[in-house]
């Protein structure tokens, strides 16, 4: 069995005790994690019965044929109502959707056919299936723990290339270091950057999401580093804070303090764990030392086949960590106009030790 | 009085018309295209009467105060609905959204939101103004079209560079040439590629949207790169397809086919052309060598913000073309297991001759 076919299987069983007869599968990264399919256009209707069938338009038919050999293809251009009229003929009684996905015409364009195919006879009800694919997603299998992997060495390598090569340098432009660390996790092999790089210099760091600009790097700045690579879909994420010559000693303090909190959020990442706890456990390190009111975000994130996924690990965030999870830790201390500090690392949560996957160094790099 | 204001101003009179109190905007390239926000959270609430909100929250209080300068700020986690609450505190009667992007959870959050606010008074009724503001984006303004412009000299001088240095040539692989290629326009300006760029070498040309995979290019080949930058938020899209070495009759032949095919394609973007007679005009033209089976897709589509959007050009389109619509030309002839060619431009619509924003030639360039 492919490990598409697996998770097909795991949500077969989640639509039998929910009573649903088949599951309609409309968002397009939940169908590439169900079915292996990469294109623009799919979807898939998983039935309890076991006889699935993937949908796309005529410009994927010999994709999907490659991607997804094992579900039956069913080529339309219309591929969600394609679909719809097949669970009728199949004799669908409950039709589970997404309908944190679908969109209002969505939704009733799918009424619309569903009600067509039935021409008088019976009309599948449907029940939404919240986020039953994402929930299944938010525990990564070794396939996908590999893509990570591979993702997070990427990231690592663009930047100790670049570091080695003295990219990072006073004079250079934030906008530069940018795009030649986006090029270079290309040429490593990346599908595409996980999201617009960060690049941060001098007082700019203390801007949690700053965009890069045409700010020049000065001797004695801070260069903080937010960025990823893509592979396999699969979306890395890691930050890096160094000091452009001389680090001052209000930057070492905050650096440490952030390394400090970054280490005990690592440490406190394991199977059961509250995720409002483990933010808590990072943040304690840094309120205790003053600096509560600069730490304005959350602990960090699932990531995935999204940047951003299932579990957040905030203030706000809610359930546990569970085996397989892959998470990023990410504390941060911003001083308004003066420059800051984040440091992240994307890891597994394991039954023993989390699995580190960002394995650049964490002491204070001094360029 | 800003472009983006204008935008609004513009939405504006189409909400009074529609008999709409407010529009609340939900989705992010439209919110982008009325305020210039280019934050990954933000919605706006247009109001007949002026006093317009923009709302996203605290990680883009600052971006938002240099982005959007001219539009009253909400910083609120829950950005809707925190608007939806403002819209209910502003005595709005009827509240149009789009149905084309809310989920139907979104819309049951909404709903919720306007009923609680009201708190027993008067709840907002709602209203789709289905795709109000992408038929304005359908038509570009000065603005757009010089962010157009740059975007596709962008794609036009990262190939003529790789082809002038030699990159495209026997022995490489699809995969290196395009990255090298997306390496090449990050370089040059670019914020990201148009789209996952197309390398099709040999038989795979033959495949209308083939993935760059470890191909090894070979004399004789086929070449074809399908592929676009991003600038200002705008997408470029051009296809060229070359030959490597010597051009045997075959391949001169569907060539000079599909070069007419586009340029009778081209002269028929008229300000009042029917979608579908632009389309069949060059259809006709590869129809009538015998090759109709062999183009299997539409003519073109519009481009912008999104890498599709209005007008489809093809025969299942609908509307007239209009000046200032941005549109791609992009006839192809696919010979299944050969070889195929595509050969496609950017124009802008104009009352006189299009505006062609491509500018690299469409003589078979033989490398």
């Amino acid at each position: 069995m492919t490990r598409a076919a697996e998770r097909r299987e795991a949500l077969r069983i989640t639509a039998a005790a929910r009573g649903l007869d088949a599951v309609l599968v409309t968002n397009l990264l939940n169908v590439r994690y169900l079915t292996g399919f990469t294109g623009s256009n799919g979807a898939l209707l998983v039935r309890t019965d076991g006889r699935d069938l993937f949908g796309t338009d005529g410009r994927y038919t010999t994709q999907a044929g490659v991607q997804v050999p094992d579900v039956e293809l069913l080529v339309d251009r219309a591929t969600v109502s394609a679909l719809a009229a097949a669970a009728v003929r199949g004799r669908t009684g409950r039709l589970g959707y997404e309908s944190h996905d679908l969109t209002v015409d969505g939704l009733a364009a799918l009424e619309k056919v569903l009600a067509d195919a039935a021409a008088g006879g019976a009309v599948p009800e449907l029940a939404s299936v919240r986020r039953a694919v994402e929930a299944q997603r938010a525990i990564k299998d070794e396939d996908e723990i590999e893509s990570l992997r591979r993702a997070c060495a990427v990231a690592d390598t663009a930047l100790a290339e670049l570091a080695a090569e003295g990219a990072l340098r006073p004079g250079r432009t934030e906008l530069e270091v940018g795009r030649e660390l986006d090029a270079r996790m290309l040429a490593l092999g990346a599908e595409a950057p996980s999201f617009e790089t960060i690049v941060a210099a001098g007082a700019n760091s203390a801007i949690p999401h700053h965009r890069p600009d045409s700010t020049v790097l000065r001797d004695g700045d801070f260069l903080k580093l937010d960025f990823g690579a893509t592979v396999d879909g699969y979306h890395s994420d890691m930050t890096r804070t160094v000091v452009l010559g001389d680090a001052a000693d209000w930057q070492r303090e905050i650096y440490e303090l952030v390394a400090a909190s970054q280490a005990a959020g690592r440490a406190a990442l394991a199977v059961g764990a509250d995720v409002v706890e483990v933010d808590a456990t990072a943040r304690r390190v840094i309120a205790e030392a003053g600096h509560g009111e600069h730490f304005t975000h959350g602990l960090g994130h699932g990531v995935g086949l999204e940047i951003h996924e299932a579990p957040g690990i905030g203030q706000l965030g809610a359930g546990t960590l569970a085996s397989g999870m892959a998470v990023t830790v990410e504390p941060g201390v911003y001083l308004p106009g003066r420059g800051g500090v984040r440091i992240e690392d994307t890891l597994i949560v394991t039954d023993d030790e989390p699995e580190l996957l960002t394995l650049t160094s964490k002491e204070l790099l001094v360029l």
